[in-house]
């Protein structure tokens, strides 16, 4: 492992907690250099919705460069473009009556946060923006000014501005009615609060911690933006592409939120891939007034749409997703239970899941424990309280059998 | 096209000049879905230095993906990653004496600037950064705050702050001593520049106009922030990988920056991938302090690994891009002199060339006139003044002929 | 009144409410230049708690004019200074076993927020403030930023940054817990909220409409700051020199803020003249890092000092202040009971007094009643919906009655 | 002096040089508490053109107190006002053909400015202002942000963001074009130049090291600014008034800037007094959208007047400023070439002279030296490398002898 060391930054993080080095992989499963097998419940934080190396993906992708598809190509038009495009509309936008514009933001998430900022603020001509508590959007300025953790914002070197904090769902237990902070500081011409142009939220937070904001929270504060004219930002780069059962992670909620910023998972195969989708009424930019370097990785709009063809052709995966979600609730329930000392609490919705311990060293050690056995997951949450899984949504029932038994033996093996 | 239209942003720009559906590529030609080649002095900005779909890599990657290689492992220990790492001391860092530490931080370009900022301030303690006249670096926020095209700098929706431009070589024509103003403005503790933390700098300002700044210059650069005590930060996302010759834009000056960022032709075969190199003494970040989902990308890995295997074992590619550069730049000065009273101007370093006209219609024209004719490149300057030429460093001198021949064809048509 | 239209700018405000020209003042009395005497319940915004040219400070005044005491002497020592800080130190630090030093900011209450801010944001390193709910601090641009009337704050032209609103005493109506929502930012690490250099606050808010926060929200305030490391500003501007009762508007909750800031009423007399108090560890500033020209304004350290003299050797004001006071809460309650169903609400502390009407445009219309009854006061709160009245505190009991009694009269022209 | 270094700040600075205990003051003369007379140079920074406590100016404000004209009286009406403003449109602005409109700001310099720039950012809706190399401005974070000494702009705490400065007439000795790099940077599209809103100057910089602006550049700042759309703000706050000769120091170039700050003597008196004067066309505010407390002190308005008409109905004093001002240009040239090996330079315009030393240690010595003889002068320039002379406009021709020999005599003893 010495040339890791030797020459890749301290900044490093995965290969701490997991320190060996991966080879193959294959659906659920990600292979070291010796053969040795790893359950993946992690999936390439949010990015394997499919598994890895899905057969049928890899086999588009193995075509297309055979045969020469081009491979890198901007913003220009290309067959493979035109395909995902008429795919993504008929499956994705048409079915949810969704009359989106596509932008092309980038290779990554926070490339579509921030057009999705940049949009936002050029459309309303203001520059501030709310944001959650725990809210996680990415690492570039724009993105890691609407981010929560410190130690993340800490990295800045300069003052991050123009977002407010605003609690999100179940903030405060339930205690206080929700947006009761948020709407008055609205009303309060004095409050001091700068005019937002927009409010930037995810459904599930992942990265928070798995909160999983109620269906009519997210609602409210649709009617809230909408009241005050504010645009509503939802980013879905991690819980879109169906890790909460539908295709969006709004799509319960019955909103239309006015920009969608999506990755992570959209590429299918884990090449980078990003979309932020608009409101038609607020595709205002000048031509090239955003652009960059890797907006059309054809290999990646090739896996994308065999995987809107193969998984969204119908509502069997969400059903699956939603039906496995609750095999693991009711296990995750049954660990809370198993516990009554422990203090532990069950959060998510469909195959974002998660239990929250009492302090992070706990949820580290239980995630420890998991990888001895050959499970792998990561803690999330500001303090790493809460032992987070995102399984690929196609794994079996065996496979997801054997991680959940793994995960009760890794919390035994940590609380007794 | 429909497609494209109805649904695709109106912030796309490349599909606007080149109108067509492009589907295959190799080495220096694409496709449309028509079969008509287009000869690509354009090479995906800079992105595909080894030409489309480069055979040798793409045996190596088509291998890669068949025998289920890892493809997305975040900052994971792989194969891929120890395979990338060795050979990157060995063929690129070890002979040039560079002992940089690798930091991988996102996708693409920007990712790397705005790794390279947030680490000098984070060292520095300060927030300011100097950039130069006509700088491109990127459209995140950070990014962006350091790049010169009012256009694009409109497109961000809050005051761009922390950076104060300076002239960059040649940019009174070499009216002024090098470095007077900026230099002045440092050693006046009354001048009202706020002491920066770094300065970020092309080699070759390629979107700027194709401006090559010469060796002097860099070095004196180099010695005015060794003098200051400020960070020099060189960003050869576009100039890198051989673009001007040697593999790093600034060999030739014989220094050796704080930080390097990389992206684009790194990955070699247009997927996307970059690396921001830091001196071991800067890497002071905590684990995953700076993350992202796209740090991992395996198939990337292992096309830049062969890219520099096949490459930059020797120097061959550097021999062939400083000579197929000087037959460019004889050829362009021919065409400068062929039309005095045209007001041309010939610029540039390696296969990263331009002529300058009067104006950003005139260069349009010219532009239009080559795409007619088969040949794909675009402007690039303020105006759009410059035409700019990008080959596939893996061009052929037959290649080169007749794109040359385009070029004049297409002069004479708008000028004549 | 021509030349006033003709040649001052549209940003005047108060001659638009009371369309006379003043001449002459004495006590609680202004006088228009026909000789038409007003009774002043606003008191030069509370710049004049000893009345409008008080005999004992006038006096003094005139004796150092005529004596020709230095007027205009920066920061130099002088015999008037001298006078000042021994005063200041006799009378009201070591009575309440305050050890601050004195910084002389500037002519004004926005000097002193500034320094107050510039001093809390260097000594702690940390950039953020922590403002409140209608707070106001002044018009320069650091004093702005922590201000919350949102006509103020668009006259900036910049985005206001650095400041994160927090919730006033009783903004929910005592609906949420003190505190709740702050200490749960501050605590949770992943929150979003950057870390604070300092809270600003005053004891009560004039401006936002006559919130006097409670003795023990103030308590909570001082000991979550101490909690977490937070300097506390108190900006006494407004609410200090008596206006309250004590001579400082924080003392019945028993605190000692790290910062307080005075102004307005501190001179005496009505020429400017502010002070920044400090604990002394704080005092880390080099010599004229912070400095002014209007910062040793003699004549107004005279009137100054006299009336700390006169006023604050004992403690008869402050008694004679809460007892009428409580006359005006008496009177004020009763007109709120007068009219059930104007839905009235009676606030303040001390003579700084207020009735709450449901909207700006029926309590404009009572001061514009009292106006025409020859009573001066304005409105306050984010809308204009609260009458406030800010007496001399040396007005006789007749004085009282009488504005009590045109204040009846001209709530019952309006309501009635 | 005990209670001055027990109670005031360290931030105090004038005291440490001038380390005795001022009571009196009259005309050119300052006296301590022991009556020992100081010949003053300095002249309040600027604010006592007309000399300390001016018999005429003083009768009138005696008179104005002992008849109890109202004192603080906010933008109310008043008499005294009214007087103000007729004057100063018969005195000031009719015979010099101006048609500006009054802001009063507040009570000090830097609010002038910070009206200024948040008059010119809300007229333009641009945040960017262009502000000077060895710039004063003021020390609330407006103001500041557009001054240049680093030692107080380290003071804010906060970055000082939205200006960029350029370089002052002579910068580079007349080496460089006037506005060279200024205006390359306005007119390329590509400079990476945040449009600017406005340009603040000052027609000479005292602070700055007085540093006189040739006549021709400010001219040429004047067109470039109309050329470009920029608004110019002239801080005429301590050289206007007669400073140099005319009213404003910006007379002679012929020019009308669209805003210009006022301060420091245009009360007359030493009480706090400010001014903003702007085109009629951009007094676009709303009533009470910049405000504050001290901007009606009627004192002032009295001694503003009395001095207007005293010294502003004929051209006696501007001659008579001109004519010193060229005594001790002259003087100040023997000095320096009675020092051939000295180094030394002689600067300056009307009665803001210097001469500026090679370092801020000879400059400071000469400045000791002159206090031991009973002169007051302090240094300037970004090290206090210029020994600076703003002595009273009404000095006699014995006090300018007086105090040249002292000159002379102070730089003798330092020099040889």
């Amino acid at each position: 492992m010495n040339i890791f060391e030797e020459l890749e930054s301290e900044v490093r993080s995965y290969s701490r907690g997991w320190p060996v080095v991966f080879d193959r992989a294959q659906g659920s499963y990600l292979y070291d250099e010796d053969g040795k097998a790893y359950l993946d419940f992690f999936a390439g934080a949010g990015a394997l919705n499919y598994g890895h190396n899905n057969p049928a993906l890899k086999r588009a992708l193995i075509d297309y460069i055979a045969r020469d598809g081009v491979t890198h190509a901007l913003d220009m038009y290309t067959v493979a473009k035109r395909d995902f495009l008429e795919t993504f509309k008929e499956k994705i936008l048409q079915p949810r009556d969704l009359d989106y514009k596509v932008v092309f933001p980038g290779p990554g998430g926070a490339n579509a946060v921030e057009a999705a900022l940049k949009l936002a603020r050029k459309v309303t001509g203001k520059e501030s923006v709310i944001n959650f508590t725990n809210a996680f959007h990415g690492m570039t300025l724009g993105a890691l000014s609407v981010t929560g953790n410190s130690m993340k914002r800490g990295g800045a070197g300069v003052p991050l501005v123009h977002a407010t904090p605003m609690p999100y769902d179940n903030y405060f237990d339930g205690s206080i009615p929700d947006f009761l902070y948020f709407e008055k500081l609205l009303e309060d011409s004095g409050s001091g609060l700068n005019e937002p142009a927009a409010v930037i939220v995810e459904g599930v937070q992942g990265e928070g911690g798995i909160n999983a904001a109620r269906i009519e929270w997210l609602k409210a504060l649709d009617d809230l933006c909408k009241k005050h004219g504010i645009l509503l930002i939802l980013d879905d780069v991690q819980m879109g592409c169906g890790r909460t059962g539908p295709f969006f992670s709004f799509e319960d909620a019955g909103i239309k939120p006015d920009i969608v910023c999506l990755s992570k998972s959209i590429g299918g195969y884990g090449i980078p891939m990003a979309l932020t989708l608009i409101r038609p009424e607020l595709d205002v930019w000048e031509p090239g007034e955003h652009n960059g370097t890797f907006r059309g990785i054809s290999p990646a709009f090739v896996t994308a749409t065999e995987a809107l063809r193969v998984y969204w052709s119908d509502d069997e995966l969400e059903k699956s997703t939603k039906a496995k979600g609750e095999r693991i609730a009711a296990a995750f329930q049954g660990i809370v239970e198993a516990y009554p000392d422990a203090n532990l609490f069950a959060k998510g919705r469909g195959l974002a899941r998660g239990i929250e311990f009492p302090n992070g060293d706990l949820a580290g050690k239980v995630c420890a424990a998991a990888f001895e056995r050959g499970l792998l997951m990561e803690t999330s949450g500001p303090d790493g309280e809460v032992m987070k899984v995102l399984p690929p949504l196609t794994l079996t029932e065996d496979e997801l059998t054997k991680g959940l038994s793994i995960i009760d033996e890794a919390v035994a093996a940590v609380l007794t």
